[in-house]
């Protein structure tokens, strides 16, 4: 790992040029540069808390003129409980997962001594453009090398976390020295203003990782040709289709709504069916209004409300406008829209349409005791996790069992949903001859077998 | 199927709302659709040789006043031999294979009532560029039903083919009719100067398919933000090693070279390591010399090539240039380079190195006899397709057994290589619970099970 001040070209180029050697590693040196800067770490952690007082001392007297925001402050302290140490097993925890690399996904006999594989392969160069979070660059450097990909870290923007950057770069790079990893192959990049110009590296680089607010998203989206994974919104609905049972839903919309709100994976939107709004709706209202959130209601949920709550509460119900079906609140509000029954169209469709107009394809739930109305849904929606019966905050690279989160990606190309490992490998195909043309093949030639052949554990 | 003269934006909007209802058919509907573009296009046989003797009366007085070339001419000719039966027998084989929409490729128990699926959908609204072959319509409106997209085409440029454009297009139209696929769901888009336009799309059409020239695909490479799968360059190389079976290079490099000229995986550079430049490079050498390919040499496999060839031959070698190593000749011409032996840098790590940084990354091979040298190789070469003992020229998903081709892409985002129609998929995540909340895993609750599921075959 270096921390440089080249420019972004000398970067991407250096970075570039080492994805070569770091993508033809076997795993085992690549875990061991694992092992190796896990080691260096732990040995230096003294010395970079000291480095990230310095920068705390500094960020509060930005946070005492108001020219830092204390949530920032909070990102960048080290020191606080298990912080430090969730960084070291984070190194371990990556370490331990199964090699994304070498990993076939087809195989096939072409012809006699003809055979076919295809198998993963690191990317190539990765930016990933982060946060003041001085613990993600341990993070984003062992997923890097893990996967076999170069990368080039570049911090969104303040220089509030400079000495603890500096620090834990520095020692990095020192344990890298031991290893096979070629040191170029993770660079982070100190250099102001140098963002528009890396996005416009798409020779050098190969996918944008953007960790940070949905302003970056949205702005890097919009300023690269470079392929970007990730989402700028995060729009999730819940549908309350009239066979919901109250307690499932109760429990699945207060997790989903008052969990972590300022998560992409919060609920934003409920959609009712109009045979619960008096039924149903009233006991998920009850208890997300006890934790605090507002009710955004069309009229007929507010009039089946105001029926069914005590008053103390009703007089707290807001209405909603058109633009909190478009809003992404990421806090304790939630808009909420009754479906009409009609005899042309049952709820369930209304709400696919709805959410296929509105949501932003991230995550969207049914809650229904029919299973056939379940499956239209998960069927009809277009999102990367459409789910039954539990909440969209299930939408997790950690709960899918991926055993890390590259990020939630809401493309359509390349990886969708949450993002482990695998999202940082593309393919490529291999072809073991003896000597065939493809001119021996086809009309009063050879044939092809195109056999499938196993593929090994 | 419409053919439409509609606005970019209203053609977009009305083909991803298709979109939507077109993703949720069922295989049968999709097929049955096919079925019925078949039949119809069959009983049209006569009608649209009709409107192609107009279009090519037309074609033919342009052709000759020099305002357009023989090629086009004969590729706007759907009278030749086996032409239009070849259009109508793709239906077929396109309805005949496997439902790329629906697999699952991942099955988790997250926990007990709680099972994760990841299952292949399609990518919704696809835009398709080709160039002026009446035939290709049909290919393509198969390919986006099979799949479960919806397509809009569009001509890249000329009006040479208008009349069998509508003939066909409004056969598969009233063909949709009875079908379950809704007609705006494939869209024909006869408006002209309207690429720039649909390229600004990016929120409702979500992959670009060029078929058509180099010159097309850079074009719109650069000038969109929306996905674009396919490749602007195919500089494919072979590397001759020096245990390579001169037999065998000369088979194979005869194939790749003049089996067609002008294809995307005919090898451009020859690469030759210096031991065998008087043994195994005259063999090849003289079998090219022989089908008419110019070679272009570097100094030392000229003085190779001289002392070993006829007079009548060597006189007509040629100097290679720095820039016929970045040269796509697609033509009877190729650049050989020498590979000086070192004890530092062996042959292998030299052509690795010239094909990393010269080629397109698209095809790539080596002929050896050492196995150890082609893993090495195999591993090391970052190309879409990487080849041992076999021709450049088997990168196609038909030889490959994808049944298809629906392009070659050179990203390594989403499909590389030749790609068949699950290139022309996502998949989405779909999540079947009883209740279970986020909030009740981790610390001190619930434990994940992340349970690996068989996959149903």
């Amino acid at each position: 790992m270096s921390l440089t001040a080249a420019s972004p070209f000398q970067v991407a180029q250096s970075a570039s040029i080492s994805a070569r050697t770091l993508a033809t590693l076997p795993a085992d040196a690549r875990n061991d540069a694992l092992s190796a800067i896990h080691v260096a770490l732990s040995a230096a952690k003294d010395k970079i808390l000291a480095a990230n007082a310095r920068d705390m001392e500094a960020a509060a007297r930005s946070a005492e003129n108001g020219e830092l925001s204390l949530s920032v402050l909070k990102r960048l302290d080290l020191s606080r409980k298990g912080k430090l140490e969730d960084m070291l097993k984070g190194i371990l925890d990556v370490r331990e997962l199964e090699d994304p690399v070498g990993r076939v996904s087809l195989r096939t006999r072409l012809d006699t001594g003809l055979d076919l594989e295809r198998v993963t392969c690191p990317i190539g160069t990765l930016l990933i453009i982060f946060e003041a979070r001085p613990e993600v660059i341990a993070n984003i450097a062992s997923l890097a090398i893990k996967s076999g990909n170069a990368a080039i870290l570049k911090d969104e923007g303040g220089k509030e976390s400079t000495e603890s950057f500096i620090a834990i770069s520095t020692v990095i790079s020192e344990a890298l020295e031991s290893t096979q990893v070629p040191n170029a192959s993770i660079q982070l990049l100190t250099s102001r203003s140098s963002i528009p110009d890396l996005l416009s590296l798409e020779n050098l680089i190969d996918l944008v990782i953007p960790r940070g607010s949905n302003e970056l998203v949205r702005y890097i989206k919009h300023n690269t040709r470079i392929p970007v994974l990730g989402h700028a919104d995060g729009l999730c609905s819940i549908y309350i289709h009239e066979t919901a049972d109250a307690e499932v839903a109760k429990r699945v919309i207060q997790d989903a709504k008052t969990g972590y709100p300022a998560a992409c994976n919060a609920v934003e939107t409920l959609l009712v069916d109009e045979a619960v709004v008096e039924t149903v709706l009233p006991v998920v209202a009850e208890s997300l209004m006890s934790s605090g959130v507002s009710l955004r209601c069309d009229a007929r949920s507010k009039d089946g409300l105001t029926a069914k709550l005590p008053k103390s509460l009703s007089v707290l119900l807001q209405d909603a406008a058109e633009n909190d079906y478009k809003t992404e609140f990421l806090d304790l509000i939630i808009a909420i829209k009754t479906l009409p029954a009609t005899p042309e169209i049952p709820g369930v469709e209304a709400a696919i349409e709805h959410i296929n107009t509105y949501s932003s394809h991230h995550t969207d739930a049914i809650l229904t005791r029919d299973r056939d109305v379940a499956e239209r849904f998960m069927k009809a929606v277009d999102s990367a996790g459409v789910f039954w019966n539990t909440s969209t905050r299930m939408s997790d690279g950690m709960r899918f069992g991926f055993g890390t989160e590259v990020g939630i990606s809401t493309n359509k190309i390349h990886a969708r949903g949450p993002v482990g490992l695998e999202g940082l490998t593309t393919y490529k195909y291999l072809l073991r001859g003896e000597g065939q043309v493809a001119g021996e093949y086809g009309e009063g030639g050879k044939k092809w077998k195109h056999e499938r052949l196993p593929i090994p554990e």
